[in-house]
């Protein structure tokens, strides 16, 4: 049982309840005003191979909040791409280091990977007494999943339905929604799906035909639903997937056969592909400018009041851009709400530091 | 009474006269070696839209001398200057903040109002409980006002002459000096005009016809002389000025009109327009060279020794430039004092930073 | 008696000690997960005219190991090279500034007396009570020496062959090795024949005909063999270097008249010039590509086991070039003890901090 959080489907149900519970302590006790901090000093190294506001704040945050101090590594992305580089240079960051957290969410195939070699050379470092602790590993967005982010979501409808356990036979809308942009990583979704139908919700992934995601995480997310005495279904009307729903989360993705052109197209160095796949693409997506996630829509969930969800920013109609996912009127109607969703980052994330280094708190260095 | 500190025109004379008093205590305690940090845990981000090298130092300094973390949002202009975004921005970034320094004072018109835009926003997730805090904006200079420098300027003065009662009737020339470049903002003479002219003191602004301030901060400055017992005028001679004077401040900057102009250019785009100006203005300049700071107008002020202040860096004549705002004789025999003037800056900027938050030392979380 | 460290050479041998010593205490500490923090807080500026991930790294470690933070200081090279600007610069970063760490190693004759300015500006504001405290300046590489690396070399010598008594008399070959790229800086060998010929060792510098070191460093190296009863030696055979070594230490640089007519070409920004010079000075190389660090001649060395050093990262033949300084089973074999002889440095660099200051363990703030 490692102590890194690279995957949600990684972890069993107790690893993700006493995460999750972690997290809401430590949101309390800083909403209490009680001291967090557990470490003396040492510090959390991040890599960060895609831009980031959100995700680089709800990090510093969480190091600072348990007493450790950001340290960023800016290394070309070829330069720690290959085998013993990884080894390397893993195991130089790490002398005085407790956590690295990793962004690469860019190509299709990699990233996972590239989380899964630091992982090992810190195996390697700490086995052969080079490092005197073994930092925990924490996925700040892959290719595959978004951990912070569908923990943090998770947490989020816990409190908002009142338990973790209220959530049962809740059911919630997955749905691709429409974007003038191109290209946006498939991790959410994925993420969203692969947590969320382990908690016995009903979970409708609904998309236009063709927006697949990774074929195997949508299998798994069957599986989960199966053994967690909850539904997952796929649907291509987004209607039918707001019709009754609890909670729905309209947001974008790049279908996944195109982010695997895109990779390809991307370690070709190939410009002029890349330009012909994005025009493709975006006028594949403009055939779907009604998947909007607007008044009418909403009317048909649950007493029409479903909780709107996500992870931000978000393309609103009107507001960000012409045409996007979500009317300006819904959103501004949930704003506080998914404000509040995007507030259980910082603390979602202290929490994996904590918990991979088996501290829970009070304990204090 | 908002906590915030964007201009110090804002603030009542006993609010000014707290942060004083509170910086000087800062600076005791950190003369005798005595702890200072007041937060356990917590972020002070920080935005630059201008580049600043000693702002920033002065910035981390102070932040991490209570014992906050400095987190540098580092967002495209365009991408936080519409209203939606700067309250999606505003309250993603502090979730766990309690500090927002914002240095924005390239854009006449707009620098002042981004930062009250950036409360309003904090002050929307505070009502709202999205945020636990609400941070404390300060402004680290603004198109307007430059407040932690003219906060440090009359620290140093009060120093300097006994105490801020002294202040009262000593005659102080704040005069446009030349300066090979172009564009250097007003907010430096602005906010000494704004906030000495409170303290009895007698002001003289002295500036080359036409390199006028902003008119409503030159009426403020008057009517604030009028209140406080000082006298503020406006001359076009650099030794009419300073005869008599206790303390100069000679410093560059361009007109206001200057600043109007090249506002709308840079809006625009508009790089050939921008050149002409830059060329016109530059021309202008030239014909003020003799508005030097040098022995002779020094002879002139109150025994011939006056104290010479600048906010650095300043342009050197012979030494940073050919022909600049103070000669290097002047500058070399008040280094020391501009050296001190600086090193206020850190214990203003910490003392607003408490300030704002309600705390006096010796208070401890 | 300064308390900076800018060179090793510039340190008494109890001096010496008595730092290595403290690092060693430091780096007990921290493996027996004791408290080492010894400021409540404080800035440790940082100067990188160069790039720099690892020392960057090991430095940031240290400043938070002792309780300091990192406040990176990013200036135009031109803007901080002329005297009053030093000056200026150095007090301006300084007023809480407890630490100013400087790697300047790309012009010869350029860094060393940089470090030397900035020492001098801040003897000047602390004489003249503009600073409170005289901050450390710690040399992160220069074009003469590089201490913090040759004194975590030794410390790892120290802890390999059991105590800084046992390496008097040990055979180390300090030698010159093949590298397809040019440029590399002079101050690793330079800082090893600088420091561990104090040790009573036997040293063997090493290098193809040309590839001299600063003459004067070579000199120096010579007379330290002599006062403390050791060996120094020059020779152009990197086989015999190796026979009967009990450690070896295999890295490229650039010849010193190579570098010599770098920098001259680099000030003039002569890019023809340069092109040239890389040109000549990369075909000089090729003829040496049998300066290899391989099985055979490790063979040679006693027992055929020596020691195998490297700062890292190596230029491994087959691995991260064609063709290079180590073959790839001898890398591999040593990696643990390469990486091992890497970990000392931030505990180096936190006992240049706190010995710069007065402050020995226990000492808590």
């Amino acid at each position: 049982m490692s102590a890194d959080f690279l995957a949600t489907w990684d972890k069993s149900d107790s690893e993700i309840r006493s995460v999750l519970d972690l997290a809401q302590k430590i949101r309390d006790r800083f909403y209490g005003g009680k001291p967090i901090k557990q470490f003396e000093s040492g510090l959390a190294v991040s890599i960060f191979k895609d831009k980031s506001t959100r995700t680089r704040y709800s990090y510093s945050s969480a190091a600072n909040l348990v007493g450790l101090e950001v340290e960023e590594l800016d290394e070309g992305k070829s330069q720690i791409t290959h085998g013993e580089t990884v080894m390397e240079t893993a195991n130089m960051v790490s002398f005085l280091t407790r956590v690295i957290g990793i962004r690469d969410d860019i190509f299709l195939g990699v990233g996972h990977k590239f989380m899964e070699q630091t992982a090992k050379a810190l195996d390697w470092g700490y086995k052969n007494q080079v490092l005197r602790y073994r930092p925990t590993v924490i996925n700040l967005q892959s290719d595959e999943d978004h951990p912070t982010q569908s923990m943090s979501d998770l947490l989020h409808l816990a409190n908002y339905f009142g338990g973790l356990e209220k959530l049962k036979g809740k059911k919630l809308a997955m749905s691709w929604a429409y974007s003038p942009s191109y290209g946006k990583p498939l991790s959410v979704p994925q993420g969203v799906i692969g947590l969320l139908t382990r908690l016995g919700m009903e979970v409708t992934l609904a998309y236009p035909s063709g927006y697949q995601l990774i074929p195997l995480i949508e299998k798994m997310a069957k599986a989960n639903a199966a053994s967690s005495g909850g539904k997952f279904s796929i649907s291509h009307d987004m209607a039918g997937a707001f019709a009754g729903a609890d909670a729905v989360y309209p947001k974008s993705w790049a279908p996944y056969r195109v982010m695997e052109q895109r990779t390809k197209l991307l370690m070709k160095n190939d410009e002029s592909g890349l330009k012909e796949l994005e025009k493709t693409a975006l006028m594949e997506n403009d055939k779907h400018q009604d998947w909007e996630c607007g008044e009418k829509l909403m009317k048909l969930t649950k007493g029409g009041k479903a909780l709107y969800m996500h992870c931000l920013p978000a393309d609103i109609s009107g507001v960000s851009c012409k045409q996007g996912e979500v009317s300006a009127g819904v959103f501004e109607k949930y704003k506080r709400e998914t404000y509040l969703q995007a507030s259980y980052k910082p603390f979602v994330i202290a929490a994996m530091m904590l918990h991979g280094q088996n501290l829970t708190l009070p304990y204090r260095y």
